[in-house]
């Protein structure tokens, strides 16, 4: 008999109920970006770490769906003998099944875990979609880590700006403007936002995994664990039903006859519009109002992004500093500092800042060619030395009491090639192509994508990810709606919006370059609106062709250095200092500039 | 007893039939932007002349429906005391009936001159709707103009580039491919170009209004008033089977049943679906395939755009220092040229040139603040003279044996204000924003679109119009189906697509601005695209302000003057070359230029 695997055990659990297969998505309730441990079956059944991918388990194959990014790592990290690997997107698990089951075949999935769109793009493939009431995984999982119970902690309004009854009384209009008696959250971060609370179930994203019930006059039923209330004092707790959030499911379903309910068109799992029709109410489909609401920050919400990037601004100059000082002298020692020696120090840094809480994603730290791939993440095995004659990115942020940043920066030690001195130019012109525009109010994120690309595209290359995500307050390093990408974002860019700017340029096995702001949008030109830069970081001129910058490129570096050497030098560390003033000296005292 | 009118006698007439009301469109059953005087059916009825709009006849009531754009005329060339103006977008008929109409109040409308998305937005709105199987304009439209019957006229080969024959094989091919049966063409370019035929029905638009009905192994039957093929050699129609226009929704019903039957999704009458699906037939709702390869050109197509180019380019530049010699002239000697002047000066320039056919739309010859109508067409009543210290605006083209072309030149006759000098140069530098742009292959338009709007966003101004459209191979001045505008349009930009670049800029009661190349699409790098010019016209540079220029765009410049002067001054009159050769000087050579 062979030794059972997560595998053969949950085919076993699959015969004995009846069914000929099952989903497992990479995706929890609330389709986090990154999940608790607890929510990862896909890795306990397959091994696969990367962050998006869903399994299709039958009695005779097992199949692993990934996306282009992690093709070559789910076929590390995954037994072959156990998983075939497809595409996600160019072969999707639906368009798979109505070519290859015969029809009629009963696959089971969990309606917590998955969106309206996979629901009915699976609903035509041919199978008979089996709703599991009970998770299969709770059998055979033995040593699964606990569901997180990190703690709640209040986000006052003199961080918030706006007390959570006005919240929930604006939101409770909008629900009556929309002609919808209740609003379900599944989304943490609105709920977050919300009620003016913050979480702690999984690092770096301070949101309390929980669901909401909003009716239309702004009342709010919250399902949460209480466990995670310790800290919170009850008077916060007032105006809000409390509930378990295992009732989610049967409440919905109780209170929805003859009513119109929205859920989030991308995000509400389909276990939830299953309830409401259940009990005999309407479902409408729509973005979450909330998550509009939350994209347009207030004034209190801009001044705390403003306060927490200079303290971000002084942790990176000191930074900065600390490895221009010591690359050089490590790399000729022939102890040189490598990724992960350098990410530790810049924590360091940040942790002596006034309000961080921790980082707000896992830090990029890439030398050489690990920065070529755009996601890498330092470990032990592939921890590199930064050299002379190379690029080192940074790509990093923090949480803080009053905001979140993200930036990136590209440094060139010692003589960088012709070559890489034209790719890092051009992502440069990219980078102040777009950040010097003035554009109308209203304009969206695609129509302005492409500016930051054409320097690139002058060369015939150009970088296959976005050029900009909304930014949290406090909280999701990626905030939806908005987007500046390839790909047609739908939502009007306005003033009080928070969104980067960050082109990048990839060459596999070489190098990798990205320069990144986080910059508000502010109002231009009546009608229009521009661009200003939360970021305070000397960008690194050293690997650029000067002599190709406009008179309009030079004039927003200089006066952006000129600030951030303004604002950051009676904060930097001593030793500190003379760095950031020769990286922020103006572009025409530096060498290569023509005249 | 009151006159009778066109309206009341509607009235009259929809009475006797049982209906409350009816729909009158500003269409033809082909959907052409300029229709015959024959389908003009909303000017017969309303007076209004505009070139979109719908008409909504009731008992007592009746509105007239119109965009922004002709708010004003409307209510102009209408009698008010007969017809309430509303805006075609901001109300649209479907939602104004919902609103102001009982239930089921019983509104006739023609299905061969309404497509499928009106007609399910009117379905919505609570009316019934009822399909008229007559016209009821034939009873009261005593003097209607006959349908057209232009002669239907050969495109050769060595013209087109591609026999019929492969054409249509190629068709066939694609159907099969989309597992179609049957393609219904309604619209008369894509017929022209299929069977290589050109048509005369619309004085510039050459196309035969006709209907065509393919088989999925490439068979044409032709749906055409057979008056119109008197001087076709018969050897050019042998494998095509000819039907009256009117027998094309009883054929549609015959061949239907079981048939999958493709109709273009925004253009094909709904009374064809209705036909197919009495049949027994499934509509496939997609567009038509030949608005694809139609609008691919083949190398012969475009090396016929380029000979045509350089004969509208001798017209353009014999007309230019024709202009450029007498404006001055005529307006000291207190007669100065008129707009109707100078457009029949430019049309005799164009006759004498080689292929020429006629003009590909009505000219564009706009004085001062004529100009300021990005749609304006000089008439005796508007003829406003030429005179210093303003722009004078010409937007034309021709259409000839080989190709067709747009053109739009801005002329700064003497000096011009500050003010001007600064738009002007904005729109300048918009227009080689994009002119010298390298581009991804597959880019879409509105990727792309804000780069020749960027300079006038610097300075708080837009423009409310698209930047380009496609052009015909002597067919449609717009065609289908690449834009490049803010709306989304999600079709890839491939070498061998035909484009115009015209940004502009409009202020009212004073000027306007708009410089326009038609372009054809070429490899650039790898995996990348450019524009060519295909337009041989020098770009005025005397209201520019060139020190704002930067070098690439000073080279863009220098080139394509270069190129000018090249290939046109062995062609053009003698007279014409000294003003040739002062239009075309290198920028450093001018005045106003730094160093």
């Amino acid at each position: 008999m062979a030794a059972s695997t997560p595998l053969s055990d949950l085919r076993h659990a699959l015969l004995s109920r009846g069914l000929e297969g099952m989903l497992v998505p990479r995706a929890d309730a609330h389709q986090s970006e990154d999940c608790a441990p607890h929510d990862n079956k896909l890795a306990f059944l397959t091994g696969f770490t990367g962050s998006a991918g869903l399994a299709l388990v039958l009695q005779d194959r097992a199949l692993l769906f990934v996306d282009g990014r992690y093709q070559v790592q789910a076929r590390h990290e995954t037994d072959s003998a156990l998983f075939e690997i497809h595409h996600l997107h160019d072969e999707p698990v639906a368009e798979w099944i109505a070519q290859n089951l015969p029809a009629g075949q009963r696959i089971g999935f969990e309606p917590m875990l998955m969106v309206n769109s996979q629901y009915q793009a699976l609903q035509n493939s041919g199978c008979e979609l089996v709703a599991l009431s009970y998770d299969p995984f709770d059998a055979i999982w033995h040593d699964r880590p606990a569901p997180p119970q990190g703690p709640v902690s209040l986000m006052p309004p003199d961080i918030s700006g706006e007390l959570t009854t006005t919240k929930r009384a604006r939101l409770g209009v909008k629900l009556q403007e929309l002609g919808v008696d209740y609003l379900v959250v599944t989304q943490p971060d609105n709920i977050a936002w919300l009620l003016n609370m913050r979480g702690s179930d999984v690092p770096m994203n301070p949101v309390p995994h929980s669901f909401a019930l909003v009716k239309n006059n702004g009342a709010v039923e919250w399902f949460v664990d209480p466990v995670k209330l310790t800290l919170v004092p009850p008077v916060w707790l007032m105006d809000i039903s409390l509930k378990a959030p295992s009732a989610l499911l049967a409440r919905c379903q109780e209170i929805a006859a003859g009513k119109r309910i929205l859920l989030d068109a991308d995000n509400a799992p389909v276990a939830v519009s299953f309830a409401v029709e259940a009990g005999g109410g309407e479902v409408f489909w729509q973005p979450d109002p909330l998550t509009f609401m939350k994209a347009q920050k207030n004034l209190t919400e801009l001044e705390g992004y403003r306060h927490c990037h200079l303290q971000d601004g002084v942790a990176w100059v000191n930074f900065l500093a600390w490895l221009e000082r010591e690359a050089p002298a490590r790399a000729q020692s022939g102890t040189p500092l490598t990724e992960l020696d350098v990410q530790a120090q810049q924590l360091a840094y940040r942790q002596q800042r006034e309000g961080f809480l921790e980082q707000s994603f896992a830090t990029i730290s890439a030398a050489g060619s690990n920065a070529a791939m755009c996601h890498y993440h330092a470990t032990p095995a592939t921890n590199a030395a930064i050299m002379p004659g190379s690029f080192y990115l940074n790509d990093s942020g923090g949480q803080y009491v009053n905001g979140t940043t993200d930036a990136t920066r590209t440094l060139a030690f010692g003589d960088v090639s012709p070559e890489m001195r034209r790719h890092y130019t051009a992502v440069l012109k990219g980078f102040l192509g777009l950040i010097t525009l003035q554009f109308p109010k209203g304009t969206q994120g695609h129509q302005l994508d492409a500016f930051a690309r054409r320097g690139l595209w002058e060369l015939g290359l150009d970088y296959d990810h976005g050029t900009g995500h909304g930014v949290g307050h406090r909280l999701q390093i990626h905030e939806q709606p908005y987007r500046m990408a390839k790909k047609v974002n739908p939502w009007p860019m306005l003033p009080g919006q928070i969104i980067t700017i960050e082109p990048g340029y990839y060459l596999a096995d070489n190098y990798g370059i990205r320069i990144e702001n986080q910059v508000e949008i502010i109002f231009g030109m009546p009608g229009f609106c521009r661009f200003s830069s939360l970021t305070l970081i000397p960008i690194d001129l050293r690997a650029a062709e000067l002599h190709l910058l406009t008179e309009q490129e030079v004039a927003w570096l200089d006066s952006y250095h000129l600030h951030v050497r303004d604002v950051l030098s009676p904060l930097v560390e001593a030793e500190a200092r003379p760095w950031l003033f020769e990286a922020t000296a103006p572009v025409h005292t530096r060498a290569g500039t023509p005249g």
